[in-house]
């Protein structure tokens, strides 16, 4: 199962808005369809942002062949036209300097030889986002009990990488290792990422699930019928902060206060060691039709309503019981044991 | 401005499911109307789902004329059929049980003026309820301060009381005293009371307001957006406890983590001395297509999903600030306080 697909040199996605009701599947033929698919939501999550992105860059550079000037000039507006489509997710930015690095040490060959090198890049970087995947898969199904009954929150499946999935990757793993698991679904307003996408996947693997409303998580908590949160991650800090859709903080808040373990599953392209702390400023501003309307179509509020609609939220790291990546499970004091597990790694 | 009307003899009521909209008012003739129309959340809030319901038994009551065992059975029905719609919001069964003693007490009288008798009960507690408001407003402003930016969930104003509102009354109260607070608005789903209703009310009062969904309210709170958080309440026990809309709980954790005064307002009449702790089941389930479809129009989600769907959640009383009454501002020890003030008035 996946969400986007390069098959003979085209690129396809599944446009994840018109999910669960109608699955339909777009070719993304230009720069300014790619940029229109990631900017809409058609195409979403983290890692599945950058990977399709990258598909996007090697299918735009196939129309610069005039000259090597023209080219790197198109590239670079290409570049930077995909760099400015969501701020927050950071394995777009990831993918994309790769790309630009890997040109920039080879300025001196051909065209022909340029545009192999990104497909290059992106056909390895999707490998290697495959992989995460399932070693994220691996790591993380060690935290899972035997009849948990774990709550996650928007969408962090195979629609949202172009593996298995991070966070309900593990539940996956979990459900086939483990069989008894239950899980409970946050519907993800305003866009409602869970009720759509996450229960769309849960069904199409058979495993048994049961959607709420974002509001009623805590209830459920004070039941004590939640074993353990699991969430993805658009950007993680050096010192462990996380960023990921609005709603994740409310949790993290709901599982300290219930003491129920809370955790992060993202590869190591989510991780942007730049930064120590994520500033709230990161987080993007959208469209308050998102919250006024749902489906874009039947307005739920009077239509003039102002509205505040921040996409992510911020999880400042000491809320946070551990972060399974691809390369381990990282416990706190994160500010060192990230710095360690990346000087193990690069 | 008010959600029911009785004129002439005859009830009248905004359907609440159409807000904002439409503005459709409903006659109410008949028992069976009255039921469906709680039930159906066209009529509702705490206090004026009994003060309607108490309309309904009048109205019934005027067509049980042939003889008096006829009379006191069809009322007993009545009565019965009432206390059968929502389980949760105590108002209702105060306001049937000042009736069933009001007519118990004069058994010797004849049916007229057993009718009369009804309608005066009735009558009594509307006034009642409209006072009740004016006094929680006139309490409850004491604790806003002149920039206070304030949070509600779910709708407690004139749409769900016979008078100003409850939670709402308040921050009506503080608009007209103080000027300069502002309203961030839950949208509160399922039935996104907070988005069509409260947002409504708002506006029709001219006061600043902001829309946010209900997984948004936890960020705000970190950026320090956030002074004070006041909801209404269906039931509070004698400890203190409080039942409300679903996500009441969650405010109310997020509001003790970053420290922000939780306040709840209710008139007497939503005090239920006869449990000291409220039990969880003690909230109703509703049908889960609430979640699974908006305006029961709109699949957002696999029609087949499981939901969870509690109408309510119960907040212990360790987690709320003060509880503004008509008859005073009650601050923990709840247990003691809530004693004594009764004491004092009953």
């Amino acid at each position: 199962m996946q969400a986007i697909k390069f098959k003979n040199n085209r690129l396809f996605y599944l446009d994840q808005r018109l999910l669960p009701i109608k699955e339909v599947w777009r070719e993304c033929k230009s720069l300014k369809d790619g940029v229109s698919a990631i900017k809409n939501l058609e195409v979403r999550g983290a890692p599945l942002i950058g990977i399709f992105a990258g598909y996007v860059v090697y299918i735009e550079s196939k129309k610069f062949f005039f000259s090597k000037k023209n080219f790197l000039r198109q590239l670079d507006r290409t570049l930077k036209s995909l760099k400015n489509t969501r701020p927050t997710a950071v394995n777009l930015f990831w993918i994309l300097e790769k790309i630009e690095s890997a040109v920039k040490a080879n300025m001196d060959k051909d065209i022909d030889t340029l545009q192999n090198l990104i497909l290059e890049v992106v056909k390895k970087t999707h490998l290697e986002d495959i992989n995460s995947c399932k070693r994220i898969a691996n790591f993380g199904v060690r935290l899972i009990n035997e009849t948990d009954t774990i709550l996650t929150h928007c969408n962090s499946g195979f629609l949202a990488t172009s593996g298995e999935g991070t966070a309900l990757g593990i539940i996956y793993q979990a459900y086939k290792k483990l069989k008894n698991i239950k899980v409970y679904v946050d519907e993800t307003r305003p866009l409602l990422q869970g009720a759509r996408l996450t229960i769309w996947e849960l069904q199409k693997k058979h495993i048994p699930c049961i959607l709420i409303c974002d509001d009623m998580a805590a209830y459920l908590m004070k039941q004590s019928k939640i074993d353990k949160i699991i969430v993805g991650a658009d950007r993680i800090s050096a010192y462990g902060d996380v960023a990921n859709k609005i709603g994740t903080y409310n949790l993290a808040v709901l599982a300290n206060y219930h003491k129920i373990p809370f955790y992060v599953a993202a590869p190591f392209s989510s991780f942007d060691l730049k930064i120590k702390n994520l500033p709230d400023t990161l987080v993007e501003q959208r469209d308050p039709n998102e919250v006024r309307k749902v489906f874009n179509k039947i307005y739920i509020t009077p239509k003039d309503v102002k509205v505040y609609n921040p996409a992510f939220d911020i999880t400042p790291s000491r809320l946070i019981t551990a972060i399974v990546t691809d390369k381990g499970i990282i416990y706190p004091p994160y500010k060192k044991n990230i710095k360690n597990i990346f000087a193990k790694f690069f």
